[in-house]
């Protein structure tokens, strides 16, 4: 390969090469007013009363899967911690940690499809640093986001105000994103299906533009849908009640789960989101959701309840009940 | 050692380890009540009519160096950016990349000096992330920061700003940190000085409280004054001229810097601002910043002349001239 076409040290100096880097990469493919100034700084018009601002560092290997790559996962996943705490996104700031080698092209390709979920989600890419690590030192490329955004109107007031009763939502099958990165490790051939990974904000505008206030929000990432049902049951001093007869899980999930001996509820999804709303709205809130892209599969899944004998508890399809917990360690290191 | 004194990858489950690594190192540090929240992003109260907003990531080696470490660096680096756009920092986001193996302890050293950095720069770290790569796929830890600042009245206009005539004003000594790093990794001793890595905070707002109101400011980070300036020459469509009589470099610089064959205008400083003044503004300036903590060394250094035989000119203390560029490739990598 000619020594040209992969990054080096010299990438990473700050002077030349760097500025052509980052010219002829990031700049030729996140192009917009405030990251043109390339100032220390983007510089924002106002973005609201109240900002929410949050980050993400991004290492999943492999850096290509099926349904998508690290760019998009690291562009989608911090829009999404965005979307979920009830602002609508608007900025990203992009941070890369290129091992040397990595090829010019393959760092162009993540490229390309962080710019193209940005624009899909809405979102402009204003501000970044590239760093160059020696060989053996990193792997591939790691990128960290941040996000800024502006708070909705009627944004969940989180934890504390989710009530005995309320239905729990999910946007769509879980553990599609965990199984594909799973399946790749493993040399598994995946049957028709791919990593989830998207923006939520599609679905949670749905959800406001139906006149819905969802409670609480979260996209389950690390750890699943058990972990993140844990936490809130936690934070909220409740039990959460999932019917696994309505909790949809793909096929092709449910086998690369039985090969390997993984549990759907704790793979990674990087393209739903579970909300928690008053009962009555959990039918409006599943219906809303499924009207636009991603949300196809929304279901209402589960309620809250009092403390019981475990913070999640699954009601299986034979009527038996499996309780789970936060995942104690690691079931899949680098899913994102 | 206990295998419980070091990180693993179930630190970077998402589950129960990573929630009791988060609460029992960067929770304890950096606490206050937007991160305590715990949500998916932190919610900030109105930022201002304008906003800048930046990121860095830092994967300096070693991790702890005379005068610093990685920590105090990557919260500096970006409160920095924000300082030289012209903005006041306010609020850090700070994603970990640790690799399998890291001291447990290390990573609270690292932490606890982010904490005493953020409140010496008057800024709140508020959101967070942790990942963990396997042992040989990382280096210890690499840290991304990102920074969200409200802009000042009177911001500098920036590199179209600059008029011939200007002067050019350094906050303190040049190249201490790149010095520092440089002889750490060559096993140099240190004579009576240590990384400049610091907020430059307090030398602006000593300039802004003097009703100066710069054209252009820079944190002469990678590539060293030199490619500062030389960016700000392209950028403007001038020179800088510079006497070398004047430029501050302390005599320990000096020596590791002609034992190693470096050159101190290409070399880091982390802790120090670049700006462009009027003309008659400039020693104004500099006494303004010698008056607060870090602003001791300012001295007026050059000034903005008509493009000439190069983007920095150099008059020498022997009337000759030496011309710099950006810096080409890397002088020494991994310095921040």
């Amino acid at each position: 390969m000619d020594p040209r076409d992969v990054v080096t040290l010299g990438h990473g100096s700050g002077g030349k090469m760097t500025h052509a880097l980052v010219r002829d990469v990031f700049m030729r493919r996140f192009s917009n007013p405030a990251l043109v100034a390339m100032g220390d700084s983007a510089v924002l018009d106002a973005v609201g009363a109240k900002v929410a601002f949050t980050t993400d560092a991004f290492v999943v290997s492999p850096l290509f899967f099926t349904g998508g790559d690290i760019g998009k996962l690291a562009v989608c996943g911090t829009v999404n911690d965005l979307a979920v705490a009830g602002a609508v996104p608007l900025y990203l700031s992009a941070a890369f940690i290129v091992e040397e080698g990595l090829k010019i092209a393959d760092l162009d390709l993540v490229a390309a499809s962080m710019a193209e979920a940005a624009t899909s989600a809405g979102v402009a890419i204003v501000a970044g640093d590239t760093k160059v690590v020696e060989r053996g030192h990193g792997d591939g490329v790691f990128i960290t986001t941040a996000g800024v955004g502006r708070m909705r109107q009627g944004a969940p007031e989180g934890p504390g105000s989710v009530r005995i009763g309320d239905a729990v939502v999910v946007s769509g099958p879980i553990g599609d994103h965990g199984a594909v990165i799973a399946a790749h490790r493993s040399g598994l051939a995946l049957e028709g299906f791919g990593s989830d990974c998207g923006a939520v904000t599609g679905v949670v505008d749905a959800m406001y533009r139906a006149g819905i206030r969802p409670r609480f929000m979260r996209d389950p990432t690390r750890g699943g849908i058990a972990t993140a049902l844990a936490e809130l049951a936690g934070q909220a001093g409740v039990s959460v009640a999932i019917r696994e007869a309505d909790l949809p899980v793909r096929d092709g999930v449910r086998t690369v789960c039985e090969i390997l001996g993984l549990d759907p509820l704790y793979l990674a999804c990087e393209g739903r989101v579970v909300a928690v709303v008053g009962a009555d709205d959990a039918e409006a809130a599943a219906s809303a959701m499924r009207e636009v892209d991603g949300g196809e599969g929304a279901r209402a899944i589960g309620e809250i309840s009092a403390p019981t004998s475990g913070p999640v508890v699954l009601r299986t399809r034979y009527g038996g009940t499996r309780l789970y917990d936060r995942l104690a360690s690691e079931q899949l290191p680098r899913i994102c």
